[in-house]
């Protein structure tokens, strides 16, 4: 059932290395290659290279095995390469000679293109919608946990006073940076590439501007041999989105590892969010966090993986390229879950209300003492002399009431800012 | 000279390999410096933190050494950590007392912060310009050799009829892809951090929009905490957006050696934009090309130097931020100059007309002889069985005149759809 | 089931989450889990941390478990969260009290270590053997094709006269420089961790040189802290050593793709080994030799997926150790799948013997003519001189039974030289 | 002055652009050039394609250009493409046409290959040399720390007693696993390319066992396609070997930086190793070692940075390949002073003996205690509840004294063992 038979039997080791786990992953993608082929036959109905009976038979037909899909009824046998053999075998199984004709003026690259990028455009969708929810919960958190003071660091000394609303803000307004990426990917994706067959395009009279809009696709990708090149690109382009989010969340489930710890013990979670030890019961080992930190960094691998793959080859197709779709589909799930989890899990934490009582943070305020001199009318450079010396003779006794009052500082978060900047961001 | 001196004289061999070259690199920055310093000088009068008089001169003297700059006689002594170091030195010399009021309400990581956003902007924006340039040469030759053929290879092997208008919009088409990247990173350098002082904001009653204002900036990066973790990141993202230029690039040169090979010979380039050898005439070796695909998979190695640099470090800042600017700044450049060599060597290219009276080429047509035969009413699977038959036979006889008709094919490249997207995608 | 229960119902939606596929890859390191639970209960016994007897049931249902393993009928139920708690309850279901002994003086994270490095050890046994076995074909193909001419490329142009034999056993000799790092790979697996328990030892009296000696390792990890901080070194020394090969056959594969293309034409397979089209019945696609490829351009990303997954943690466990497993063993499945692969693909190469006939391949031997001159007296730049006239003026002609001679040339091409070198390898 | 120079002017952009900052590296390695063109000169003269006066001459000449070389008066203008074009230039200059003759029988790249294969050679002996230091440095530390406790963590969370002993001792068992990565790099440069001339070999009757004598190489690379192969190739197989021990550093970094924050307090070093902040006298900023964690962490990229310039490149030369110069030869910089670095700030390391006294520790000892009800026969996992019940009912007391005694636990710590190990790593 190989598309590509000559009528020679094939090793079967061959078969299983050339294969690989393509059927599996194209169980994700069969919804996509069902869309696609419906534009395209309605496109071929519409232009008269089959007759309009054909047209709707096969549209009717492609909708019978989408229900099938969206039922989860839909298999890959081992006899079949892949979905779009087994779906081509659908439909010839049940309209014979009309089957055959949905692969009129189209390719299976091409068909492997435009699938890609219909999934690509409703992960990247539904990532965003995740992303935004992470975001509400971090705003919220911010809100709530504004007035409680934190300890800043620099180099990881103790440094300056922030805040709860800080730190969680701060987590929220870095992921509208990551969502642009997400929307650059989206738009690469957002190409119709279906018509350009093989990577030449065909001499059919096919109507490509039809089944752009068809499918919703924004434009299309015009050049046939740009649309090829797409194979690849478009992958690593959603890539560059994910793991810009991955970086963000790796960072945020770095600080909540390193805040949960006996050492400096900020914040915890229920037991059910931990594990434990029940020889040490003061164990809560941050597992769900340090697998989101481990998961989110192994994302951020995914971008060279890809160029890896796809590098150094000279244009027009080469089967290397198949291996792009087991590397970018695991991807996506493990962000998608690790958006999930950590909404999940964050909404859990408490956070230590007195974490400044102790001593050790005294030199927290020690900037802000300064800058009230300087604020007075005292040269910077001189301010921050004099205020050396009184700390080596221990003279200092650190004012804890000073309010910091500019925008984006702990107290003036601009939380509606932020919060407009997101979506502004989510309108474009 | 050192900012962080508390009296101690600190071993030698520490501040070489502390200060690294940094005084090099930051002659390309220092004019973003003086830009962030003026409109820091200026806030601080109109909120009443220096007098109006004080922020006028320093104005007057910030403005005195960006003509040193511009002139190029701005040096940075060994006696200095940094441009920031030096800068204020030159202040106080002049001013005194006035020139020790700069640095109220801001710090040098601020400083760092808000030069290397500036500089970013003013690259970015430079890059697109060139990649610009460069896309309009493709399509320029896209036109005039839009009926040139040229061998499509799948695997490559022979596969199908390009043609060099093809091949040229490819790559232009290509590169409007690559620019919604380099706009995500532009969106996110264009967020003035200046305020976030060392991470955590301070007391000071800066007004923040005020400066944004001032030096142009879309909008603030409202979080002080959210600022300084744009330190790394903003480089990333900038990473991102010319890493996939570089792939582009890359993709083009390797196709460009390959058909400047003997074993093509579809292309060739005059003498002053080849390397050769005396005794082997022929050669005409592309190290232009080769160097731009080095140079291009080099870059391509910069968001993953990056990503190792900063991932897994807590919030705060760290020493490690140091070192993104020796590995950015470097890769800007050569971006630039690879831009740059490939348009200035991409024009002189001269096609072979001839490439397809090579009889190995003639089963190029014979997909399309195919189609003609579905398009008179055979299903496509017949039909290829027919075909099949018949060259297997030896009775095969290429079509050479068949048309490719559709949007996007060699017959109708869409030229000014392309153009189209590419002049919105530059409005955006 | 889980070991760090607390009583409390952990979230099923945390726990697939953490669970990972980590079942499914533990069906491969369970033998070895087996083995060093046997090694640890007879040292138990040895030490009297348990009686004689039990340590001798211990052993005997541990052999009754490995043979369940060897005849696959191990499984790993949804209750059970990896191999080691299955083999536990095994022991516990059969032999009670005793049963739960066999943790005594070891924790998971030991066994986790010791387990996967026996793995590694054998892997890399199998790997390096699998080298040797593609390296023979490769001599026996430069043996037998010796004599066979081709062009050698620089810079993808035809430059001098190269041979079968070279392109053959140079592949062979490269292939013995990728030893070198599975052999330091294997150095570094082959150091018992056991006795580490969670990375800091125990109190236990327990004989490490015992189970050391008892499981085959050259030597212990001494320090427990050195033997955790092994987890995901261990692995990523692996990656070095499997994506060197990779490197090798990566490029191997390169070569041959483009060897096979009609622009060369230099080399060809059997029907069965490609892949084409009834339409273009030229068409041999190299899809096995692009997957390969493509696989092993895959494995060489694998080193930096384990650094970015390691890196910038501090000393003691993780949980996002947990996820270098899912890195590294299929990683190390498809090397082996790609070197069984290329020996059983290249073992059917067919050599083309007539290229040289090609007159655009007279050139590669004018450095030969040239030499000749020098042997002869003239200065090398002088004779380069006077040959490049010749050619300019068209009266060059090629003398193409010129002999290379000296070791490593085309005409003393060193075969048992390079046998003795990888068996020199082979025993260190 | 370039090699290949036909006469035609190239444009100086294009020279800039290729030749790059060739010069500057080529000062390091003017060195390596002259000792192979001495090994090459003696051969040519004892083979008999120049007379022995010939011979004597030029190997007379080039070590007064040795000299030059070593007192650092040796320069390359902008006249020069290179050190070999410089050298060349230098020995015609003082002998005319016998000067000529040193090419004979080579070519640059040949040149290139020998000169970065001889001081890649010397950087991995100084490497393993100075790899050796820090490694005597930290068994001392070790040894003389044997005693002082620490909290071991796992997850971040506080769970075993651990020591400075045990700390210092795994960075020094670590670092012998790097070395075997170092040692394999050796032997893969250890193999004379000298001879292979463009990558073909010549029809000269060249010695290269000769010259590998010669030239102190422990064998030859034997095969000239595999000699030309290794030009990235084993500048990676050096990045292998120092990305190994920058991630060892990286990580010892990262637990300096860690212990030195005032939230673990365990160590701390003389003000000259830190730098701080006047009006924060706490502050002891670990820039040192910020940095050596940064610098590691960008040196762990580099082999990644080579595998993208060099993959997917078919055999034989291309000018990409000149582009691995300037990524290994800074990165070896960077490692060597790293590794200085740390030996010299790492000696001055103050540690905290109080550690422990903090009561938050107490449940490091939870295990022991519960080890030692084992000990008495209770079944581990019953002595586990046993012990579980009383920390929640609060009626646990630690037992601090109870001992750890098998071998690399921290009362054994096995440093001689250790040692051994390391000798053993050196002979080979």
């Amino acid at each position: 059932m190989k598309l590509w038979d000559k009528g020679f039997s094939t090793d079967k080791k061959i078969d299983h290395f050339t294969v690989g786990n393509d059927r599996e992953l194209d169980l994700l993608l069969a919804k996509y290659d069902v869309i696609a082929s419906k534009a395209h036959a309605k496109m071929l109905g519409k232009v008269g290279l089959i007759s309009a009976d054909e047209s709707n038979v096969l549209v009717q037909e492609l909708d019978a095995i989408a229900e099938t899909i969206a039922a989860g009824n839909f298999t890959i046998e081992d006899a079949f390469e892949d979905m779009h053999s087994k779906i081509e075998f659908l439909l010839i199984e049940k309209l014979g000679d009309t089957g055959k004709k949905i692969h009129t003026a189209r390719s299976r690259n091409d068909q492997v293109l435009v699938a890609m990028q219909l999934y690509l455009k409703n992960e990247l969708s539904e990532i965003k919608s995740e992303v935004k929810t992470l975001f509400d919960l971090l705003l919220d958190l911010a809100e709530k946990h504004k007035s409680v003071l934190l300890p800043g660091y620099t180099h990881l000394q103790i440094a300056m006073p922030s805040s709860f609303g800080l730190w969680f803000s701060a987590y929220a307004e870095s992921l509208i940076d990551d969502l642009y990426f997400v929307d650059a990917a989206y738009k690469i994706a957002d190409q119709n590439p279906l018509g350009s067959a093989a990577g030449y395009g065909s001499s059919f009279p096919i109507d490509r501007s039809f089944t752009t809009k068809e499918m919703g696709f924004e434009t299309l990708k015009y050049n046939v041999v740009a649309a090829q090149m797409g194979r690849g690109k478009v992958e690593k382009a959603t890539a560059f989105g994910i793991s810009s989010i991955a970086g963000t969340l790796s960072k945020l489930a770095m600080d909540i590892c390193l805040y949960m710890s006996q050492n400096f013990d900020f914040i915890s979670f229920p037991d059910e969010l931990t594990t434990g030890s029940s020889i040490m019961p003061h164990k809560k080992n941050p597992d769900v966090f340090e697998l989101i930190r481990g998961k989110c960094n192994k994302i951020q691998a995914v971008p060279n993986q890809l160029t890896l793959i796809t590098n150094n080859l000279p244009s027009g197709y080469h089967r290397d390229l198949q291996l792009v779709k087991e590397v970018i589909v695991p991807a996506i799930q493990d962000i998608k879950a690790c958006l999930e989890l950590m909404h999940f899990s964050l909404k859990e934490i408490k956070v230590n209300t007195e974490i400044l009582d102790d001593t050790k943070y005294d030199y927290l305020f020690s900037v802000d003492t300064l800058n009230e001199l300087v604020t007075n009318g005292m040269p910077f450079r001189d301010a921050y002399k004099k205020m050396g010396t009184e700390i080596e003779a221990g003279t200092f006794t650190p004012k804890r009431d000073i309010e910091h009052s500019h925008e984006g500082s702990l107290g003036n978060l601009c939380l509606e800012g932020i919060q407009k900047k997101m979506n502004r961001g989510l309108d474009s």
